[in-house]
C-alpha cells in the first residue's frame, strides 16, 4: 500500500504535560487584570515560546461597539495594619486580596468603616474570593471568612498603592499562515490573576497548541491565535476585525478551564452545528464519551461575543471542569493544586485532536461507479487478521457514503467511526485514484480547497 | 428604567368568571338549532354585550360549495299524552326532549309506533340524549331510559308544533379594526340547544373576548369574531369569505367546550405548527403544564372545515373537558351544573394570553454588534434580588438569540421562559434603543408590521 | 356506490406456497456460479415460466466500470481418493464439496499437502461451507470437519475436470412493459450452487412475482426484472444500462433470502427514504410488525452497487432471515430443508402488496373546499356496523389530507392505516368526482401520471 505523510496525526513533538503545568507555574504568581503591567508580562512569557506573538496596545478611551477601552489599571502593592501594628492582609500574599481595579488609598479607618470594603466567603471559610470592580468606581479587600472574623474592633491603617489612569488594554495575536485565507481561531483569557484552572490553564495550553500548529506543514487554514481580556477583550478584538473574521473563520475554540482533570465539558456554539460544533463532539464521544454536554444557554465566556447576533462566529468551547461548576470556582483554591500535568495533556491532545480533523477534512467523491475491485489495486486487506477485517468495512463504508454529498468528518458520524481511523484509509483511497475531493474540483465550488494528502 | 405601557397585558377590566356564567345562564335556556328564532334570540343577547354584532342572513337554498342552505326550522311546543292522558314528555321541560329538525307531527299511535321514534341511553338511564336530524327528513323524541322503560302500552297522542320552511340560516359577526388587515378569527358554535359545557360556554367566553379586545388601543390585529351554527355555519361563512381570510388570517381559534373545570386541552390545526399552535402550546405549557394534547386525527369541529385542503386556515381549539370525551357529552348532564365560573374564566385567560402574545410578538434584533454594557444605559439589574439575578440572565439571553431569525416567541420557546416575562424586558430594551423590530425593516420584509410598544 | 376494479388487489391467481417450493426443488441440484452452464440451465427453467425472459451473454473480458468480466468457468467432475482407494470426496454427493472457481487439477499428493486445500468448519462439524475463490486462481475441496478429521496420512490423488477459459457471463432479463417507461426494478441472483434460503428462494420469488406482474393490466410502472450473477453481474448491468436505470426506476427490491420462516427483515436503501423504502416500511409495519430492521450499514448484497454513489437507485430489500445473521448460511445446512412453503410464499405476499401500493399511489386532492355532504353522493356509510363507522373516519381523515401535497401512501402513515384500507374508499371518492390524481394535472407536474382507476 502507499506509504502516506498525516503530518496531523503523528505523535511526535507531542510536549508532555509536565512542560505544560510547569508553564502555568511561570504565569500563576502574575498579578494580571484586564489591563495594566501584568497582562504585558503574562504576554512576554508566553512570546519566549512564541516569538512571532506580537503585543498589541488599544488606547483607553476607544469606543467598541457599545463599550469604551477602560483606564490602564497598574498596583504595586496593598496591605491592612491592625490596631496592634500587624499586617492582616497583604497584597504580596496573594494578588487576590485586592479588589481588582480598586482605586488608590492610604488612610485609618475604624473596623466598622473597612468591614464595609471587605469580601469574604461564609460557606468556604478558608478560601479568599475572586472580586472585580472594573466599571464601577471603588476599593476593597478580599480575604477568607476565617481571617476577617478574627479581627479585633479599633483603627486600621488601610494601603492601595494602585494607579487607574490613560494608558492601554493590551492583548497578543499570533497568525500563523496556512495554504488559505480561511481561519480557524483559537482565543482565551490573560485577565485573570492567580487563578488556576479558570484561567493559567487556558494561555498555557494555548501557547503549546501554537507551538504544535508551527510545527504542522504544511497547513491547509490560516490560524489566527488570541491571548485577550475576557469580554472587553474579545469585544474590543472583534471591533477591528470582526469583518474579516466573518469572512474567513471556519471554526473557532474559546480555551478555558482546561486544567484540572476532574471532567470534559463541550459547550456548543449559538448556532449550535457549526463544523466547530460537530469536530468537538466526534472527538468527545469517541475520547471521552462521558463528557458533560451544556447548552448554550450555560455560557458564560467570550462565546457570548463571538457568537452574537451580528457576529455570529463558529465558537465552542471544549473545557474540564466549566466555570461556575466547581467549588473552587474565583476562588483562591482554584491554585496550582487543582490543575494537574494530566489535566492540562489531555485538554491539549482534544483540542490537538479537533484541530486536525478539521485540516484532514475533505469531502470525498468516488472516482468510478459501483464498488471498486480492491484487489486490483492492492488495497484488499489481509482479512486473516481482526484489523484488516475492520479496515475492508470501513473502506466499503467510505465507499458507500463517498458521494460529494459528505465530509469525510459526516462520513465517519454515519459509519459510526472515529476520523482518525478513515483519515489513513482515505488517504490511501485517494492515491490510489479511487477517491477525488469533491470541493477541490473548480466548476463546482467557487473556493477551491487544496488537497491535504 | 423607562416606564412601559403594556395595554395587551394589564389586569384592569378583567371579568369575574361570575359574569361570563351569569351570561352563560341567560344562554342557556334557549331552544337553538343550525337555523331559526332560537339563534336570533341568542345573538340579540350576545349583541347586549356587543353592540357592534352584525346578524346576516343566508336564504334556504343557498349553494356553499358542496351544501346548500337547508329550510329553517322553528319549533313552538311539542309533547306525548300517554293512555291515561298523563304529558309524559314535554318539550317545555327539556328543549333536549325533541330531535333537532324533527317534521311537524300530529297523530294518535300505538306504543310500538311510538317506539320507533324515540332515543335513550340504556347505559345512562337518566340522561337524556341530544339528537338531531339536519338532512334525513323525520322526527322523534329523546327521553331518559328510565322513563321510556315505565311508559305503559296503549294508545299516545304526538304533537310536534314545528315548521320546517324556507326561511334562512343565521349568523352573528363582529369585527374589530386594527391597525393592519391582518386577522385573528375567533370562532363558537351558536346551534346548540340547553347544552353547557358543549355549547353555551362557547360564545359566553366568546363574548368577553370580544368586549376585551374592544378596550385594547391600539389593536395591531384586526379581529373577526364570528358565532356561527356548526358545520353548515363554518360552510356557509367560508363560502363568502374565504377568499379574503386566505390573505389575512394569521390564527384562528375555534372556542368550544371551554366551560367545565376538569381539564385543559389543546387541539392543533391541520398543519400543526401554525402561529396558533405555537402560541397555544406555549401558553398551556407554561400555565397548564399537566393539559391534555389531541392530534389532528381527535378533531371533531369546525376545524374540520377551517383547516381542510383548500381552505387551509391556521385554526387551532384550545378547550377544557374536550368533545367526545366526558360521560355529559351530548346529553342533558352537561348542564349548568357541569360548567363553573372558574372553569370558564380559565379559558377565558387562557385565550387572553393567546391574543396578547400574537399582539406583543415581534422579530427582535440587536442594533449593536456584541453584548450592550448595560450599566451605561441604567439597564443593569439589582443582583440583590432574585428577581434581579433573572431579569439579567433574561436580558442576556434575549439579546442572545435577537438575530432577527426568531420571534418573540421563538425566543420564548428557545431560553424556556414564558412570553410574558420577556415583553417588558423587550419593552425596556427597544426604550433604550438596544434591540429594534426587524420585521418593521420595510427593505427587508415587503410587510411591514406596525411596532407595538 | 360504485362498483371498482382493482387489478392490483385480488386475490386472484395467488400460487400456493407449494409451486414455489416444487420450483426451488427444481432449481437447487444445478451447480451454478458467476459464469457457465449452471447459469444457463437456470434461466432456461426460468424460461419455462417466464417466455418473454430473454438470456444474455456478455464475453469474457469485457470491461465494467472498475471491473473486468471474468473467463467462464464449468466444472464435470471432482474428487478426491484416499490411500485406500475410497472416494472419500466427491462433487456428485454435493457441489459444494468444489471452491467455486477451482482451476483443473489431476494430481497425486501427501495428505500434508492436500490438506492445505480443505475447507471445514470446526464449529459446525457436520456442515460442508461454501467457498468460492473467483478472482485469485487456486484450487480446493470444501468437507465436513467430521470427514475431514477422518482422512488418514499417505497418498491421495485428487481430480478436478473443470474448464477456466474465455466464454461469458450470462443473464436473464424480462422488461413488462406498462403505461409509462418509469420503472420498478427486481433483481435477484442465479449465481449460487446448491443453497436454498441463500439463494435459490430468491429467483423462485421473482419468478412467480413476473407471473404475476404479467397478469396485472393496465399496469402503469414499466418492470424490469433481472437474474444475475451477484456483485459482478449486477456490476456488468449497471454499466450497459444505468443511464436508463437513472432516469426511470422509481423503486427497487433485491430479491435475496427470501425462503425460511423465521424471520422477516429489512434493509434500507442508501437514501433511505425512497419509495421503495416508505413501501417496504409499511407493508412490514402492518403485516409483520415484528420484522427486523437494519440498517444500510449491514447490507452485503447488491444494493452495494445499486445504491453506491454515482448509481443511486432506490433499491430495498425485504428478506426472511438476512444473509450473514443465520447459522446455517453458506453451508450445506441451507438446503431444501431449510426453506418452506409458508416462508416463500410469504415473501411472495409481502412484495406483491409493496408492488400493488406503488401500483395504486397517486396524490390525492379534493376537488370542492370544506368537507363534501357524504350522504348527497350516496358516500355516507352505515354507521350501525363497525366497518361503516370505520369507513366513515377512514373517509374524512383522507378528505382532512387530501390537499395535492401527500400522495397516498403518505396519508395512510399519517392517519395510521394500511393503505390497502384507503385504496378503495379512494377509488369511490374518485368515482364520485371528490378526488383527483394533483399528479394528473398537465398544468402542474410536467410528467403526468396515468390514473389508475
Amino acid at each position: 500500500m502507499p506509504i502516506l505523510r498525516l503530518p496531523w496525526w503523528g505523535k511526535r513533538m507531542l510536549p508532555s504535560g509536565q512542560m505544560i503545568y510547569e508553564f502555568a507555574e511561570r504565569l500563576f504568581p502574575i498579578c494580571r487584570s484586564i489591563t495594566g503591567e501584568g497582562v504585558r508580562a503574562t504576554l512576554r512569557l508566553i512570546q519566549e515560546r512564541l516569538p512571532s506573538l506580537r503585543i498589541r496596545e488599544v488606547p483607553s478611551g476607544t469606543q467598541c461597539f457599545d463599550w469604551t477601552v477602560p483606564r490602564e489599571w497598574n498596583i504595586r502593592d496593598a496591605w491592612v495594619i491592625d490596631p496592634d501594628g500587624r499586617k492582616v492582609i497583604d497584597f504580596k500574599a496573594s494578588n487576590l486580596h485586592v479588589v481588582g481595579y480598586s482605586v488608590p488609598v492610604d488612610t485609618e479607618i475604624d473596623l466598622e468603616e473597612l468591614d464595609q470594603h471587605l469580601h469574604s466567603l461564609p460557606e468556604q471559610p478558608n478560601a479568599i474570593p475572586y472580586v472585580t470592580s472594573y466599571y464601577t468606581e471603588g476599593w476593597g479587600f478580599c480575604l477568607t471568612h476565617q481571617q476577617r472574623q478574627s479581627l479585633k474592633p479599633g483603627r486600621y491603617r488601610v494601603k492601595i498603592d494602585a494607579d487607574l489612569q490613560n494608558g492601554s488594554l493590551t492583548y497578543g495575536e499570533c497568525i500563523l499562515a496556512g495554504e488559505t485565507d480561511r481561519e480557524v481561531l483559537l482565543s482565551t483569557y490573560i485577565c485573570h490573576p492567580s487563578l488556576a484552572n479558570n484561567e493559567v490553564s487556558g494561555p498555557c495550553v494555548t501557547t503549546f497548541l501554537a507551538e504544535w500548529l508551527m510545527e504542522r506543514k504544511p497547513r491547509r487554514y490560516t490560524y489566527r491565535v488570541i491571548f485577550i481580556p475576557e469580554t472587553i477583550g474579545s469585544i474590543t478584538y472583534l471591533a477591528r476585525h470582526y469583518e474579516a473574521m466573518k469572512q474567513r473563520v471556519i471554526a473557532g475554540f474559546n480555551i478555558t478551564c482546561v486544567g484540572d482533570d476532574r471532567a470534559y465539558s463541550y459547550l456548543p456554539s449559538r448556532a449550535e452545528s457549526t463544523l466547530a460544533d460537530r469536530v468537538a463532539l466526534h472527538v468527545l464521544q469517541h475520547l471521552h464519551p462521558g463528557f458533560q454536554r451544556y447548552r448554550y444557554l450555560d455560557r458564560g465566556g467570550d462565546e457570548r461575543q463571538y457568537c452574537s447576533p451580528g457576529i455570529d462566529l463558529p465558537v465552542v468551547s471544549v473545557m474540564r471542569s466549566k466555570y461556575g461548576t466547581y467549588p473552587e470556582y474565583h476562588t483562591s483554591l482554584d491554585n496550582l493544586n487543582l490543575i494537574s500535568p494530566e489535566g492540562l495533556y489531555g485538554s491539549y491532545r482534544v483540542l490537538i485532536r479537533c484541530l486536525a480533523c478539521i485540516e484532514s477534512d475533505f469531502v470525498p467523491l468516488m472516482t468510478v461507479p459501483c464498488e471498486p475491485q480492491l484487489s486490483k489495486h492492492g488495497l484488499y486487506p489481509d482479512l486473516s487478521t481482526t484489523e484488516g477485517a475492520a479496515a475492508l468495512t470501513a473502506i466499503m463504508d467510505l465507499f458507500a457514503y463517498a458521494d460529494g454529498q459528505r465530509s469525510l468528518l459526516e462520513i465517519a458520524e454515519k459509519i459510526g467511526q472515529p476520523m482518525w481511523d478513515l483519515v489513513p484509509l482515505a488517504g490511501r483511497l485517494r492515491a490510489a485514484g479511487l477517491l477525488k475531493d469533491k470541493a477541490a474540483e473548480p466548476a463546482i465550488l467557487g473556493h477551491p480547497v487544496s488537497a491535504n494528502s
